[in-house]
């Protein structure tokens, strides 16, 4: 079968690799229908730490083609919601709703076993536990925004849940990309009266816009912090969604927040360190997030995609096929596309 | 009248300084019937950053003896607790319980205006706001843990509010000072199943076991966490309660804590950064704590004090007059007091 693999130096290649298979009873096997291109993905794109050979993809939505003898609730022929991690839904993290902390789970597009979602296929493991069966078929109109649930708005509404989003409060979202804009749609839903994009670019900042942004900040820096400032009485926000991961989008967080707000991780972070641990302090300001347990949110999620509450899926600018998957990876990491999807 | 002033190299004298007064229309005064040493006194007190003369105390009870024009509810001759910040209890964020980040407030202990509470009087800023009327004498049997109000047993709380404390849940205490066993009281109270506490000094550990402590772990630094990681199936507590505000007790915590857990903060931070921020972000760790708004938790404390459910008055084991109060801090500082009351 087809599967994406990075190389260094930007070097997508889609290469005939062994087709996934059941190993373990507890596995499924889908054909993926729709997958994507994640804002992480382009990390290792750029020379992030690999080992030379990734395979790539973490997001799907798929049609379940075999399940392995333990396989209870999952069924052959289903459409699925792939969540970026797998989880067995029965251990105490899952038990908590925080799958992405699973005993028995782990992170797909990280090794050959079991792969990545920007391919045909793809093994499963713990098929009952991450699997997500949806009440459409596989050209549903709502698939954009059905496919977002596998990570970007489960992810947004993570950032939004960590930074304890509030009836009535005041918002900043740190990041344009896809996992912002759908952290602009969290706050909104969960009733954020005031919030704040941070971002400059103009595409993305008409549909932070249309999701429910009330202000638009596009300095950054110590100057996207005295433009915050400004705008909410010099106090700063209650909650910030920090969906980018460096270490400058780290700071302007901490310069934005609220004393006794939050701030809502969900940016991988490549920084080592947080730094202004007594400011922090005497501000009574938390830090919270981390991976998003997705599996977990798509319960609350789901129901306002299919009766067109939200619309995530508007994330989606660009749609490849599968062999020119490399198009997808250029096109976002010139930011010409927001968010790639891939029909394998 | 007669206060504690501290000097550089543990240099602490009794001097006359001004009465206090009436200065803003806003203002009470009380007579002090009892003050304490704290923790935090001891980072000053052994060479930290000061201008050579600092007036200290920040914890009392005592009679309001005037009251300014403005003043509404607090009334002369009523028995008041202090609470370690003043606060105007009008303002958005007293409104929202923290009363720490008060518009109008600042901290007790810091400069000659308004000074301290190791001293006969003290103007009290924001009387309204600030002072909590007691419904008892200035020799009632239960005035060690009315004292305790004004700062530990609320900061204690509030580190378990902060580490998200919750029924049959795990919790480290990181500590065996007046705080960190306070925050035993609170960790109980709550509904904890487990609490460990990390400390070694035999009393201490006593008193933490009445408070309701189910473990100890005397080790340090890498031994203590994986003693804790044994005391929890290899997980680590859901909550921990960091109480000293050392580099060391900060990693300390990191190490100790689950995935998915929280660890509240109230040991003031002697440190610049917070360091892992990559496996917090990997286990979904949540940083928060700070100033406790003991204000606005004297409200749910007082009655379980007054109806003798929790002692944390027990947390003070040696009494001095104001005259000797150097004597208090050197036993503090020798660990051979673990809290001391002053009367003045």
């Amino acid at each position: 079968m087809r599967a994406t693999i990075l190389y260094p130096n930007q070097d997508v290649r889609i290469e005939n690799v062994p087709d996934a298979t059941i190993r373990q009873p507890t596995d499924a096997v889908i054909r993926v229908t729709r997958a994507c291109i994640c804002g992480s993905d382009l990390w290792p794109y750029n020379g992030g730490p690999n080992d030379g050979r990734q395979p790539m993809g973490h997001e799907a939505i798929g049609i379940v083609e075999a399940i392995g003898s333990e396989v209870r609730t999952v069924k052959p022929g289903q459409l699925v919601v792939m969540p970026f991690a797998w989880s067995d839904g029965s251990c105490l993290f899952c038990e908590e709703g925080l799958q992405t902390a699973c005993v028995h789970g782990g992170f797909f597009g990280q090794s050959d076993d079991p792969g990545g979602a920007q391919a045909e296929a793809l093994r499963i493991p713990q098929a009952d536990g991450t699997l997500y069966p949806l009440p459409v078929g596989e050209d549903d109109a709502l698939m954009a925004s059905l496919l977002s649930l596998s990570d970007v708005m489960g992810t947004g509404h993570h950032a939004a849940v960590a930074a304890r989003v509030r009836r009535g409060g005041s918002v900043a979202v740190v990041g344009d990309g896809a996992v912002g804009l759908c952290g602009v749609i969290a706050a909104k839903r969960l009733g954020a009266e005031q919030i704040i994009i941070m971002g400059r670019h103009p595409a993305r900042i008409d549909l932070a816009r249309h999701f429910g942004a009330t202000d638009v900040v596009s300095e950054r820096g110590e100057e996207a912090i005295e433009r915050v400032r400004e705008l909410t009485q010099g106090l700063g926000v209650q909650s910030v969604l920090e969906c980018v991961g460096t270490g400058q989008s780290a700071e302007t967080s901490m310069g934005i927040v609220r004393k006794g707000g939050a701030v809502g991780r969900v940016g991988v972070p490549h920084y080592e360190v947080i730094s202004g641990a007594q400011p922090m302090f005497y501000g009574n300001v938390t830090v919270a997030g981390g991976p998003a347990p997705v599996r977990a949110y798509i319960d609350e999620l789901l129901p306002d995609v299919m009766e067109g509450r939200i619309q995530p899926g508007l994330v989606f600018d660009r749609t490849v096929d599968l062999d020119v998957v490399r198009h997808g990876y250029r096109a976002m990491n010139d930011r010409e596309a927001l968010k790639v999807m891939i029909r394998p």
